[in-house]
C-alpha cells in the first residue's frame, strides 16, 4: 500500500482544513521572518560568516530552512501561493549557491570548520540535515514540478553515496541523528535511481556494526566531538550513549524503543520502508520487536513519545512520568511518519490507531489555537509553570509540525492495486488510481466531534474494487450501509478494516456511523505515575482537565467510576468537553496552611470539565492533568 | 544556647550506637582506603602530579580528606583507636607538607593550575576546601589536643583574611559554595580570634552585592570557568545561576530558598551563627524568612531537602516531586546543621522537630544498614531502579554522614547558663556546665522504638537550674513525672519544652512517657505529587512501602483511611513496622496485558507493610513509596 499523490486528496472540513490554512498563512510567514532575521538561516547560507563575527551559523540550521521548505512546497501543492513559492525560490537558490563545487552543502562545515566534514557523524547532524534537504526537494519537486532543489540534492546525494560508499572515505559510517536514511529512499522513489536506495541500506546496515563507527572516528579525530562536553562520554556510559543514537546493537539486532526519540522514530519509518523495498525479513521484524516495545511499554496515552528530558528520549519498559515527562512534539511526529509506514507495509489498521492517538493529541498539542506558539515538550501533567513559546533555539518543531499538516493528505487514505484504503475520515475527497482505473470518492465527516461519515462515489472504473474503510478501535458501536444495505460488520471486518470488495458506481454512498461515546482508559498497572487515575476518551481525543475551568488544583480533582460524562460543545477547541461530578480536596490555595499536618484535608463536590488534550493552555497558564484520580475504584 | 563538649556526653543506645561504632570501624576504614588509592586524594597531597599524568587532582578532594579527619576527630574524641589517629596523623602531616609558604593549600591550584588561585571563586570550590579543612583543624584540635592541623588552617584562614579583606587581592569575594563561612565561625570560637568571624561576615555581607563579584571575576579571567560548560552561562539564564549558588540578592535581602540546596544549608548555617555573634537583626530575620520558605513550602516529609536533580537543588512552592525527587543526603545534613543554630539561638524547640525529622529520615536514608553503601539522593518513591552505591565520583555523602553521626552528641542537647536542654532521647549520659556548676543526667531510652524516656541526675550543683525538656510534636500524649510527682504539662511547655526549674538533687529521676501511636500525615494540597495520598509517621519515623513486602507494585496499594494501624517489631531496622489491611490493584507483572485498555484493572485485598523510610532499599532493590494512596478519603 502506498499513500495517495498529494494532490488527488481535498482536506475540506471544520477541524483540519482552518489549522491547514493557518500553517500557510501565518505558521509558515513566522518561521520566515525567523529564517530571515539578520545573521540567521537565510545570512548564513550566503557564506559570508567569518570567524570572529556575531551569529555563527549553527549545526542544525538547513534543517530549519528544509523543513520550511518542504511545508511551503505541501502546501503549494494544493494552494496556489505565489508569494510563497518566490520565497521559496529565493531559499532554494541561496542553497544552490551555498554548494560546494563538489555537490557538498552544509554551512556550518564550510564556513565554521572548512576541512572537517563528515569527521563528527556522530554530533554534527551533517546527514540529519541533508536528510531533510532530501525530503523538501522531493516535496518541491512533486509540488511544483521544478528540479531547482531536486538537482542540487541529487548532487548532494551522490557526493553523500559516494563518500559512504566501498572505498569511501566514510565507508561505514552514519549519522548521530538519523533522517538521511529516510531522504535517501524518498530520493531513489522520486528519481528511480536506485542507488540511493542502497545508499540508505548501507548506512542503515552499519549502524551499531563493531567496532563502533564512532569509536574510530572518535579517535581519528582526536577530541570529544561536538557535543562531547554536553553528554560526558564515560566509559562506563559508552552503552548509555550508543543507545542515544540507536547504534548499540545492529539494527536487525534491536528490540527495545530507547534513547533518543526522534532519532528512533527516524531510523525505524526508515528501516520499515527498506524492508518493504528489499523484502528482508530480518528488517521487517526488527521494526515489528521495536514498534511492540514502543506501543506496549513506551508510549504516552496522547501518543507522545519519550519519558526523559535529559536525553530526550526513551525510558524504561512502562516509565512514562507525567508532569516530568518530555514527549516532544517532533518524536510524535517521527511516530506518525513510522506509524504510517507501518500500515501500509502490513495493511493492518493497529498502526493506523496509533497514528492517529499520536495526531490528534501528542502532535496538535504542539502548536497553540493561533498557531503562533509552539511546546517542544508535551507533558500529561502541569503544575501550571508550562507554557508554549514563540520559537526555540533548536527550532525543531515548528516547522515538522507544519509540514506534517500540510501533507495530511498522505496519512488519510492509501491505496494497493485494487484496494482503496480510508485511514482517516475528513471532509473533502479523495481519488485512487487503481490498477483498473480510478475510484473517487466525496468525504463527509464531522471528525472528530461526531462519529458519522458519508462517502459518495463520484467516479469508478468498471470491474471490482477493495474499499477498505478503518473501523477506528475507539468506535463505540459502529454501523456500515452501502448503497442502503447495511452489512454485518463481523462479516466484513479483518484487521481493522471493513473490507468492502464490489463493482462501485457513481453516486454509490457509503454511511458509516462509529459511536463516540465518552469512554474511561485505564493504563497498565505497572505504569508508575498512572496508579489510581483514569483518562478519559472520546473518538481519537484524549482529554484533560485543566485549571482554569476549577476552583481547585486538579491533581486534588477525584472523579467517580460510576460516574456519568456528559457532552458539550466547547468553543476553544472547535470539538466537545466532558463534564462529570466529581469531588476536590480543597484548600491547595491556601499558603498559611502548613505543609504537613495530621489533619486530613477537607474535601468538597466538584464539577468536573475535560477539554481536549490538544487544547490545553490557550486560556493562559493553570495547572492541568490527563490522568484523573479516581474515587471508588473497588 | 550552645552545644556541650562532645566529652560530656555518651552515648550508648541500641539505635545510635552500633551506626557509630559503624562508622569508625568500618565507614572511616572504607573511606580512609579510598582516599589512599593509587593517585587518588593521598597521593595528590604529594604534589607531585604532573601535565599528562593520570588522576588529575580533582578540585574537591581535599575536602574529602578533610570530611574524613573531621569524623575521625569526633570519634577519637570519644574512643581511642590509636590506628585511625596515627592514620590521621599522616594526613595532617600530607597537608602541611602540601601548604605553600605563604600559607595557601590547594593541590588542584597548586599543580594543576598554578597562578590562578581566587580566580575563579564561582565554580572552583578552593574556599568550600579551606572551610572543610579548617572545620577539620577544630574538630581534631578539639578532639586531640593537638595543634597539628590547627596551625596548618589558621596559616591559611590568615592568607584568606589577607586577601579577602579591606584592599586584598579578593576584596568582596565569596565562594560559589558556600562553608568557608560556618568555617571560620567555628575558627574563632575555637581560637578566640574575632578575625575570622569578621572574615565570615564580610563574606556573608559581600553575597549577592552588585556589581556582581562573578561577573567581573569572569571578565578579569577570560574564561567561563570550571563548570561553565556544563552550566551554560546563557544571559536570560544570570538569574538562574545566580539563584544556584544563593548570590541573586545581598544575603540580608533572601527570602526564598533557591539553587543548590548544600550550598544554601551551609550559608544559612553560618548567617545563624553571625547574627548570633552580632546581633544583626536583619541577619536573623533573612534566616527566619528563608527558613520559612523551607519548611513551609519546600520540605520533603523526610527532612529531605532539594526537589531538582539539574541544579541539585530547590524547585519552587510545593514543588516536591517524589520519584524524581532528589533529597541529597548532604543537603538533610546541612539541614541539620542549620537547625541545630537556630534550634540554639531562638530556644524554640520547632527547629529540633525538623532536625530530628531529617536525622532520622532523610539522612539515616543516606547509607545502608551495614554502612558502606550510599544514596546521594534520597527520593521518597522508586520504580525499582535505585539502589544505593559502594562510593561516588564526587564522594560528598558518605564522609558527610560520618561526621555528623560520630558528632551526634552536639545535636542531642544544648546549654544555657543556667538551662540544661534535652533535645534527643538517647540512652547514654550528658554532663552540662552551667554558670553555678554542671548537672549531670543518666539517660534510659529505647527511642524510637518506644516512647519513654528516664532521666536521673547523678551530680548537681546546688542552685535552681532549669531542665528543658523537649516534648516532640509527633507525641500522641506526654506524661511527665518529676521525682515521683506529676506534673501539669500545659502548665509547664513553652516553646515546645517542658521546663522544669527546680534545685535538682544526685539521684532525682525524670520520667517522661511520650506517646508513639502511627500517625497518618497529609501533605498540603498543594503538592502535585502527594495528591490522594498519605504518609506513615511514628515518633520521628517516617515510614515507606517497599516492593519486598508486598506481591503487588506499592503505587498500586491503598490504604482505607479508617483502617487501623497495627505495630509489629521490625528485624531489617531494628525498630517496627506498622501493618494495615488494604486493597492492591493488581497485574502490574503482567507484561502480556496492554498498556492502554478500556477494562478497569482488577483490584483484590492486600496487607500492607510499612518499614521506616530510613531503612529502605536493605533487602534487594524493589519499589518503594512514601505516600501512599488513600481509599474512601470522603
Amino acid at each position: 500500500m502506498a499513500p495517495l499523490d498529494q494532490r488527488s486528496v481535498t482536506i475540506t472540513d471544520d477541524f483540519w482544513a482552518p489549522r491547514r490554512e493557518q500553517v500557510r498563512t501565518s505558521t509558515l510567514r513566522q518561521q520566515e521572518r525567523q529564517l530571515r532575521a539578520p545573521g540567521q538561516q537565510f545570512d548564513a547560507l550566503r557564506l559570508t560568516w567569518q570567524p570572529g563575527d556575531p551569529h555563527e551559523p549553527h549545526i542544525f540550521w538547513e534543517s530549519d530552512v528544509a523543513k520550511w521548505i518542504e511545508a511551503a512546497s505541501y502546501c503549494l501543492a494544493t494552494t496556489a501561493d505565489p508569494e510563497l513559492e518566490a520565497s521559496v525560490d529565493e531559499a532554494i537558490s541561496l542553497l544552490a549557491g551555498a554548494q560546494q563545487p563538489d555537490g557538498y552543502l552544509n554551512v556550518y562545515f564550510t564556513v565554521v570548520k572548512p576541512g572537517q566534514r563528515f569527521t563528527d557523524l556522530r554530533d554534527a547532524h551533517e546527514l540529519y540535515c541533508a536528510g531533510h534537504l532530501i525530503e523538501a526537494a522531493v516535496a518541491h519537486h512533486a509540488a511544483t514540478g521544478k528540479t531547482t532543489l531536486l538537482d542540487v540534492m541529487t548532487r548532494y546525494a551522490d557526493l553523500i553515496d559516494r563518500e559512504f560508499g566501498p572505498g569511501g572515505s566514510c565507508e561505514g559510517g552514519y549519522d548521530g541523528h538519523e533522517e538521511i536514511e529516510l531522504a535517501l529512499v524518498k530520493l531513489a522513489r522520486a528519481t528511480g535511481e536506485r542507488r540511493y536506495l542502497d545508499c540508505a541500506l548501507r548506512m542503515v546496515t552499519a549502524r551499531g556494526q563493531r567496532p563502533f563507527y564512532y569509536e574510530a572516528e572518535e579517535a581519528r579525530r582526536g577530541d570529544t566531538g561536538y557535543f562531547g562536553g554536553v553528554f560526558p562520554q564515560r566509559p562506563r556510559q559508552a552503552e548509555f550513549w550508543r543507545e542515544y543514537n540507536q547504534s548499540h546493537l545492529p539494527v536487525v539486532e534491536q528490540s527495545d524503543a530507547v534513547g533518543h526519540s526522534v532519532r528512533a522514530m527516524y531510523l525505524y519509518a526508515a528501516v520499515t520502508d527498506l524492508a518493504v523495498e528489499t523484502g528482508d525479513e530480518a528488517l521487517a521484524a526488527a521494526c515489528d520487536r521495536v514498534w511492540e516495545s514502543l506501543t506496549q511499554r513506551r508510549l504516552y496515552v496522547t501518543g507522545g513519545v519519550g519519558a526523559r528530558h535529559d536525553i530526550e528520549g526513551f525510558g524504561g519498559d512502562y516509565e512514562l512520568p507525567d508532569a516530568r515527562g518530555y514527549a516532544e512534539t517532533c518524536a510524535a511526529i517521527g511516530l506518525v511518519f513510522w506509524a504510517q509506514r507501518m500500515a501500509n507495509a502490513r495493511r493492518d489498521a493497529a498502526y493506523v490507531e496509533v497514528l492517529e492517538r499520536a495526531l490528534y493529541n501528542g502532535v496538535l498539542s504542539g502548536a497553540s489555537a493561533d498557531g503562533t506558539s509552539y511546546f517542544y515538550g508535551n507533558p500529561l501533567a502541569s503544575d501550571g509553570s508550562v507554557h508554549r513559546h514563540e520559537w526555540f533555539g533548536v527550532a525543531c518543531c515548528p516547522p515538522n509540525l507544519a509540514r506534517l499538516l500540510s501533507s495530511l493528505e498522505l496519512y488519510a487514505y492509501a491505496q494497493g492495486a485494487e484496494e482503496a484504503v480510508v485511514n482517516l475520515y475528513i471532509s473533502g475527497s479523495a481519488r485512487f488510481d487503481l490498477a483498473d482505473g480510478p475510484l473517487a470518492l466525496r468525504v463527509r465527516s464531522e471528525h472528530p466531534v461526531d462519529g458519522s461519515a458519508e462517502l459518495r462515489v463520484t467516479e469508478a472504473a468498471p470491474g471490482p474494487v477493495t474499499l477498505s474503510l478503518r473501523i477506528p478501535a475507539w468506535a463505540t458501536g459502529a454501523q456500515l450501509v452501502v448503497a442502503g444495505r447495511e452489512l454485518e460488520l463481523s462479516e466484513v471486518v479483518a484487521d481493522g478494516y471493513a473490507r468492502v470488495r464490489r463493482e462501485w458506481a457513481e453516486g454509490d454512498v457509503v454511511q458509516l456511523r462509529l459511536g463516540m461515546d465518552p469512554q474511561r482508559v485505564w493504563a497498565h498497572p505497572a505504569v508508575f505515575d498512572t496508579a489510581h487515575r483514569v483518562a478519559l476518551q472520546r473518538g481519537p481525543l484524549v482529554f484533560c482537565l485543566e485549571g482554569v475551568d476549577h476552583q481547585d488544583a486538579v491533581a486534588q480533582l477525584s472523579l467517580p467510576r460510576g460516574a456519568v460524562l456528559d457532552v458539550q460543545d466547547d468553543a476553544t477547541s472547535g470539538t466537545v468537553a466532558l463534564l462529570a461530578g466529581g469531588s476536590a480536596v480543597t484548600g491547595a490555595a491556601d499558603r498559611s496552611a502548613p505543609l504537613y499536618g495530621t489533619e486530613p484535608p477537607a474535601t468538597r463536590a466538584a464539577d468536573l470539565r475535560a477539554v481536549p488534550y490538544f487544547s490545553w493552555a490557550n486560556r493562559g497558564q493553570s495547572d492541568m492533568t490527563v490522568w484523573i484520580h479516581e474515587m471508588d475504584q473497588a
